[in-house]
């Protein structure tokens, strides 16, 4: 009887032999020649991550988070005033907000698209009439873009500075040009699942207005104006560590084939559960950080993989209403992030899934759908 | 003619052969296995690290100064309460204090132990009649101890928390015990170029109270009490690098070693320059992280030094007061504090300086004191 086959939901570790060797070489030439902190490692990545992006200029910082949390102070921001995010986000935003006193008000999201829209962000800023909103969040969730062909007018007709959260969506283009670009700033994080991943606690801003990007250099090294001197409020410690930065150098001439080979693993889920189940995004697009499928019985779907040896996740399974660290007013969930959240899992779709392993995955996902259909 | 030499401030990246291996071993462990976030580096760093210095837990962060907000936010101070500090701390706790929307409030050093006593601490208490205050911070600086046996009672009484910034202070030891275990909590910085460094940025907190550590863990993790659910307020992502955790286990076992070339380095410089200028703390307990000469002609010794290639450094050019990012009511420098700060100057002063760097500061030293004298 032959070894029931294991599929991970992530396997971070897993990289193949180039990529491989590029790393240990990036790593090896940090741990010798220095410096370990900033310098050339650093310098060289923001250069060579803002010429991919098509960025006027990238900052390093520690990681997506402090990235956001970044991006709210360096955009100064009314204290007390609202930010909008989507409640599927993960929390990550409204916690950066938080942090810098800024008060989370959630958006629903389209029961069609998924994500948030003109009319899910319109109704979130008339249901905040007691806190003036500043700005907006969108979050290319699990590598799809957020449509902001009608948001960007909508918000600059509002009078709200727009962040791209662009963690799940390293890579992601649209049109074309890669994400991130709308708004007046872009945050990134190279958590080691991500699509383009560090070995360890990474992030990025992306600009097209080098005055902010110049702030956020400053916010990110304790409000240094010069060294050993704080001379601008609200700073705080957070660096691209020079070996991640390396690290990432080393691995992104890898990052777009690695994101077609995602692209085309969430393409076999989507085709084998079309009678059943939808996906985010669009297939031609998406870069499928997740591939997370939305459709009833979720749980059952996962019992049933699960069952089989093959590994989901729930991204995520609490919206930031249902998060009471964020202290929201109104802890009830939107309506179609609700259902949206108890429909959803989250499908084993990184690059390195050998070809049995991406097989034995769609069998079961095909046995699962001769049952249901 | 011979090659002049030059003796750098400080060389992160010159170290033994011994060392350099531990560390290789280390990072080839992380890399080839993970994983890339927490783990078993990690904790088995943090155990490691708790038996070092006798603590009873040692929660890792991603540097010194998330630390310092990291204590001050689970130690639960009142908002907008008062968090006394050294002015000569160089500004890191009290921009920690701010992250956390707490007030630093500046004591001033006594003019003979250089740190803060109960005399600048009560003073700069009264000082602060219009807030009231809620914790101390002393800095353990340039790896001296600030000395607790009456300001520990005096906070006690005053009912204030009190945190140890032991930063530069990895390895002291007075009357046997590590500092740090005195105060609530104590936090340490693992930048390159501390006693205990990292290859880029780490942190950590060391605990004699389990509670407190673990409601550090959940606020240096987002404030999730369970995976991806913010439950808690306060949180930020701030974590310590697998690879960083790992390193820092490999060198830990070099530091004590490490600390007694620093003192004996530093108590050189300590007799040689005895006729003009005196040195932080004790010669026969520093871990000498800075070589601190205290004395008049501070700029024309500065000036001496470098003349003969000798780098040298200032720790640190702007007193708290003198930060304008700090927003601190009052901005002029405590008297004793300003003066120290004028008349201070950094020897190099590290482990792997050759015994001919050392001869030639020695000597440009001497050369000093036969003119000044």
């Amino acid at each position: 009887m032959p070894v029931p086959l294991t599929v991970p939901a992530a396997a971070p570790t897993r990289l193949g032999p180039e990529e491989t060797a590029a790393i240990e070489r990036a790593i090896g030439s940090v741990v010798a020649n220095g410096p370990w902190i900033g310098g050339p490692a650093v310098e060289g990545f923001e250069s060579d991550f803002a010429s991919y992006l098509g960025a006027r200029e990238v900052v390093g910082v520690g990681n997506g988070t402090d990235a956001l949390a970044l991006a709210f102070a360096s955009l100064e921001l009314p204290p007390g005033s609202g930010v909008l995010v989507a409640a599927t986000e993960g929390g990550y935003a409204a916690t950066a907000a938080r942090q810098v006193g800024l008060e989370p008000i959630v958006m629903d999201v389209d029961p069609e698209t998924l994500m948030p829209t003109v009319t899910t962000a319109e109704a979130a800023l008339e249901s905040s009439r007691s806190v003036p909103v500043s700005a907006v969040v969108v979050t290319h969730l699990h590598g799809d873009a957020v449509e902001l062909s009608a948001l960007d007018p909508w918000r600059r007709m509002r009078g709200l500075r727009l962040v791209e959260d662009c963690a799940q969506a390293a890579g992601l283009r649209v049109g074309g040009s890669h994400v991130g670009l709308t708004g007046d700033v872009a945050t990134f994080s190279f958590y080691p699942t991500k699509n383009l991943g560090a070995l360890g606690d990474g992030g990025a801003l992306a600009f097209t207005d080098r005055d902010l990007a110049a702030r956020t250099r400053v916010l990110a090294q304790y409000g240094w104006t010069e060294r050993y001197r704080i001379g601008v409020p609200g700073g705080r410690n957070s660096r691209l560590d020079s070996l991640q930065a390396a690290i990432l150098s080393a691995r992104l001439p890898f990052l777009d084939t690695r994101n077609a080979t995602r692209r085309a693993i969430s393409a076999r889920y989507r085709i084998t559960l079309a009678p059943v189940a939808r996906f985010y995004g669009d297939a031609e697009t998406t870069i499928a950080h997740h591939a997370v499928a939305v459709g009833d019985s979720r749980d059952a779907l996962a019992d049933h993989l699960n069952a089989r040896g093959i590994h989901t996740a729930h991204h995520y399974p609490f919206l930031d209403n249902e998060m009471p660290g964020l202290e929201l007013s109104d802890s009830t969930p939107p309506p179609a992030a609700n259902r949206l959240r108890d429909q959803s899992v989250s499908l084993p779709c990184f690059p390195e899934l050998e070809g049995q392993e991406i097989d034995h995955v769609i069998a079961a996902l095909e046995e699962w759908v001769d049952v249901r259909d």
